[in-house]
């Protein structure tokens, strides 16, 4: 049978900005195919053994051309499987998700898409300025800043009075201030460019038409970059959030063990925190373990034992999952006192029908 | 301590278009303020006891004044609380989004954004309609239809080439039509209306600038109204598989116990349709339960059980929550065999810490 491809819009570059419809089909995917522009941690929802292929389409520099990955798509569409086209911001916004699924259509292959968050509109409002506003605009242009000469290339001194957002801006900033000074807009006109909009590592750049090419220049700012020019760039001094926030600019490395480190990590990226996730050690169960083995069999066969102590959330788990792999479930634990040492060992219980029938006072093995 | 609002885009309509972070924030909301125009199946997912107040802003028909909102925000926040101000689409595409921030930071209460997937991207999309593509289109305009007259209205005639994507299109959709032609645009440029646009209830109608009015007429179209314009609409043939799906147009009732129908609503809109649920069933446990009591008392105090027999998965989940309630855990089913009647029924028993030790060949009590 044919697969399918999914064109999912993955959102500005912040995880949590992925819809709901576009992680579960992410958490099914037997191929994913990425661009750069995608965030990298979204990777990790694809279930384990998914084909993971990285587009590689960085601004200039296309590791894989577009006929390509078109080719690549109806590929492993044809061979069977669950493709996801993973793209940065929404697949139909200046993404080429039209060319793609026009070239899926056209072969008679089964395809969908699946908006995602606008980089422009989301990178706009973390840099505190809503594309619209009423009293200041209700029209916003989005632009793309790579397109200046070609044939549907975009005539900057045309646009009318309102918002005006150009995603890719930087390569092309001056010239296209210069044109929408042209436009008729006055100089003076608040304009900011924002990099790598929406994520932890978000730079503004905040100055008018006049002057933010040379304001950009200085502060080095590098691709992507949003343009965004027009009245309600005024608003973000009272808007900008984002930026306020007490770890913003901070990046954190979270060295727990991978299972354990997600709450901490949510926790540091809520503050505004970049967050790397880089485990410093990592607990894994022996495997094969025949002295556990033997213990389970003597827990559970005889009268030995009267007490039973889990000493760590990580032991608690192992040990019961060991005990789960075999004919037996929880009942076998009949007859033994459980004692764990501290609630979040306690909690590691409940999955497995199980509680603590004694917590020491104390929360050490020392407290017992 | 005050408490925070939170402006959270909830998409088109589509519950699996909301954002992961906006569902995690509905997740632990104690105040949620929402618009018609978003989804309310998205309500079922804020807590029990969660307050949920319907600002009712359908166009032209303001239940709450947007003073009355923002005062309602601050207050609420005020009061501690963890607020979500749930708006359709994006919340500073033209959602007054900005308005209610403003409110809120000049009275130095907290506040976040969340963007939504906009509804003028997704609804265009679903008809098919990618609002950029290369060689046709590299400028998106989103304007809306009702603001023509006011001080910051828009003047359609003085907008370039480009798509134009108009979200609250319908009430003024001939004067607009008509400023697009006196802009330059070719009456025959093609044009397309989406009511309700990316949900199961979309309906289009296609035409040109020219004749786009009247056959919306014809269709009766209604408010939500996408209107886009551009040479973009001629894609739509091609890329149009929203609509194509089997069951697109259909509604389906699902009358299972609620509990029971998400999995089945799922498939439903999966192909295309308009889901709802209606249980015609309720599950419940009965409460107080003296004689589940004393048969819990006398099977885990004695030996007087040889058997569990379980026959639903209901009926499981009932009786073992039952057991838990108390001081025991699945340690106190030990000795007993215990038959599960079916696999669905088996399954249920996992979350406690159980497997069945056998299931009938017929997965009916009468196969025991």
């Amino acid at each position: 049978m044919t697969g399918k491809v999914y064109l999912v819009g993955a959102g500005p570059g912040d995880p949590g900005l992925l819809t709901l419809r576009g992680a579960e089909l992410l958490g099914r995917a037997q191929t994913v195919v990425y661009d750069q522009l995608a965030a990298p941690e979204l990777l990790s929802l694809a279930p384990p053994g998914c084909r993971l292929v990285d587009a590689g389409k960085k601004a200039g520099d296309h590791a894989l051309s577009q006929a390509a990955i078109n080719e690549l798509l109806a590929q492993e569409a044809l061979a069977g499987r669950t493709v996801i086209r993973l793209k940065g911001g929404d697949p139909y916004i200046f993404g080429r998700g039209g060319e793609e699924a026009l070239y899926l259509a056209e072969r008679g292959l089964e395809f969908e898409t699946i908006p995602g968050v606008s980089s422009a509109i989301a990178a706009a409002a973390a840099a505190g300025v809503p594309l619209t506003h009423r009293g200041l605009s209700q029209l916003a242009i989005l632009a793309t800043g790579h397109a200046q000469n070609g044939r549907d290339g975009v005539d900057f001194a045309s646009l009318p009075d309102g918002t005006v957002a150009v995603v890719m801006g930087r390569a092309n900033l001056k010239s296209i201030c210069q044109g929408l000074i042209k436009s008729g807009r006055p100089p003076q006109t608040p304009a900011a460019a924002v990099e790598r909009g929406a994520t932890a590592r978000q730079k503004t750049v905040v100055g008018t038409l006049a002057d933010l090419p040379l304001l950009a220049d200085r502060a080095r700012l590098a691709p992507p970059t949003l343009l965004v020019a027009g009245a309600v760039v005024s608003l973000r001094d009272r808007l900008g959030w984002f930026e306020k926030r007490p770890l913003f600019g901070r990046t954190v490395l979270v060295t727990r063990a991978r299972a354990q480190a997600g709450r901490l990590s949510a926790i540091f990226r809520e503050l505004g925190a970049r967050v790397i996730e880089a485990p410093a050690i990592a607990v894994r169960p022996i495997e094969p373990n025949p002295e556990l083995d033997q213990a389970l069999e003597d827990l559970t066969g005889s009268r030995l034992f009267g007490y039973l102590v889990l000493t760590s959330p990580n032991g608690a788990e192992i040990f019961l999952k060991a005990l789960f792999k075999g004919p037996g479930d929880a009942r076998a634990l009949f007859g033994l006192k459980i004692v764990a040492i501290g609630p979040g060992t306690a909690a590691a219980l409940t999955p497995f029908g199980l509680k603590a029938d004694g917590l020491p006072k104390v929360y050490q093995a020392e407290g017992l």
